[in-house]
């Protein structure tokens, strides 16, 4: 054997255990064992009015590039999301570029001649009816459901003054006492959010990033998550990284933005067409279980549990419907 | 403005301040500008001996893609540590190939044909003189010198139980009381660890894996932690995903894997192309204030501080010793 093991290689991997090992009981499932195995019931569809569909443009060798983002759930970020549509409905997204993608940070697209010392072109004129947010929306100012039992697994340790858990989802975090509850969405791998500029500033939704290394967790509060990729992430975290400052392509560079064909909802595209997925339900015994065993690995490649898990590495599963399983 | 901010860039983003903020004092200092600031005696050279130079294949646009990883300092890890040096000084790294890349996870290199059904030639023979280590070695078993003044700024939060902190430029984990502390390096973006079969298999060396996503750190105590890739890691985080288990390349891949042309212990290279690295002191003043700064960004883009930070947030600076600054 010469890999170590995730939980999809499981199975295959087992076969390697030493005799002693297979005498045993059956070796404790993996996290990803224990999402394939849970009922239907523990599966949420998500609303087509949810998904946005980005395709690429082909890349160099031909191959189609999908990715496929969940919008961001009320409470949470809803007027960013609401103008988000507003922009994928009006075709603005059409034609735009991934022009910023900075290693262990972020992908980055938008309209490459918006406010770009070194446009060739004039910047797109936005659709109108797009409503401007305030900074404190990044914050939802009241207490939402979340699944308690998963209290114990978090580093950092959960309290009743400060926490992280999930939302329909979502990864979350939250301050207060019952009083005062605050919370709000999480950067984690895959989370797509909201450039902006300066304070004031929060953004109209007009340019959007994906998290692409370890989670910018001091972006939390200060920008607004909308969403997050949930098939085709690879498709923006192998481009090529920028050179410029913050990772952006340099006017040298311009060759290697990567164009953006189409930005669909996908409640708008005809329903053969329509990609289907459901996420493990984070209210769910299933997700309860398939989180403790993220954060204690037990299946047989592992020799020490390690006793919990930071939020993003629990992640939420995520599949086509049509691969339903058990 | 149509950015968000890095350290790199507070600079420049700072001359998009509203006026009411550039009437007041200086903006607080970003991460990088107090890094950049930090004395010379803050920075620590590090040692030829303890630096590894991957010359990849060129890049299919002709580019030359070098890797430079600097290895785990003692205590930890060291049999294997010893082993690399050993493989790289056999030569036996060259002309091995870059064989599985997963999102989110690991990048990995090896011999293509070791314990390989689909292999196409013979596995390539080890040199002599590898150790073979215990899983025991994963973790050290004794205290370490840590910078306590750090203890206060981490997620989870340190106590006299269980901390994460650094140890000469490297994020480490600990638990115990001082009769029985126990200290471990931790995965984070960009460590480089040692692959391995099941236990009780601890790896040899010949293969390796970097991290490309967030920090795994159910691997911790679970597998060998050798280093770190310092330069040039997006020309292993930006190469095309694997399709199979675990992100391997299939064998109809085969020509997606990447060659390494050549791996070598700087010391061994003759002196003028000897890469100098030099990391920001995590036991320094400076670091100190550079790790507040990361776990409370009050530069300007920033309208509220997280209040912490995990380990894996607060990198540690590198810089190439010809690029040393005030």
């Amino acid at each position: 054997m010469r890999t170590f093991a995730l939980a999809a290689g499981a199975a295959a991997l087992a076969l390697a255990l030493p005799a002693t090992a297979q005498d045993d009981a059956p070796a404790p499932p993996s996290p990803g064992e224990i999402a394939a195995a849970a009922p239907a019931t523990d599966w949420t569809a998500i609303a087509p009015e949810d998904l946005l569909v980005m395709m690429l443009a082909p890349a160099p060798d031909g191959i189609e590039r999908t990715v496929v983002i969940q919008l961001m759930p009320a409470p949470f970020s809803q007027g960013w999301v609401e103008n988000i549509r507003t922009l994928a409905r009006a075709g603005w997204y059409d034609g735009i570029s991934v022009n910023r993608v900075q290693d262990n940070y972020v992908a980055q697209w938008g309209d490459p001649n918006y406010d770009n010392p070194e446009a060739t072109g004039e910047a797109k004129p936005l659709p109108g009816g797009l409503r401007t947010m305030d900074e404190a929306a990044y914050v939802y100012p009241r207490s939402i459901d979340r699944p308690r039992a998963l209290d114990p697994l978090f580093w950092p340790p959960n309290d009743i003054h400060r926490w992280t858990s999930f939302h329909e989802g979502f990864p979350v975090a939250g301050v207060g006492t019952p009083d005062t509850e605050r919370n709000w969405p999480v950067h984690c791998y895959g989370t797509v959010g909201v450039g902006r500029g300066m304070s004031p500033d929060t953004g109209s939704g007009a340019e959007l990033y994906t998290v692409i290394g370890h989670a910018p967790r001091h972006l939390d509060r200060n920008i607004a998550v909308v969403g997050r990729v949930i098939e085709g992430i690879e498709h923006l975290s192998s481009l090529p990284r920028g050179s410029g400052d913050l990772g952006f392509y340099t006017a040298e560079e311009a060759g290697k933005r990567t164009p953006i064909g189409s930005v669909r909802v996908a409640a708008d595209l005809p329903a053969a067409e329509q990609p289907r997925f459901e996420y493990l339900s984070t209210a769910s015994d299933s997700f309860a279980r398939y989180a403790e065993a993220r954060a204690n690995r037990r299946d047989p490649f592992f020799i020490v549990p390690a006793g919990g898990a930071d939020i993003c590495n629990i992640t939420v599963p995520v599949r086509r419907a049509d691969e339903a399983g058990g």
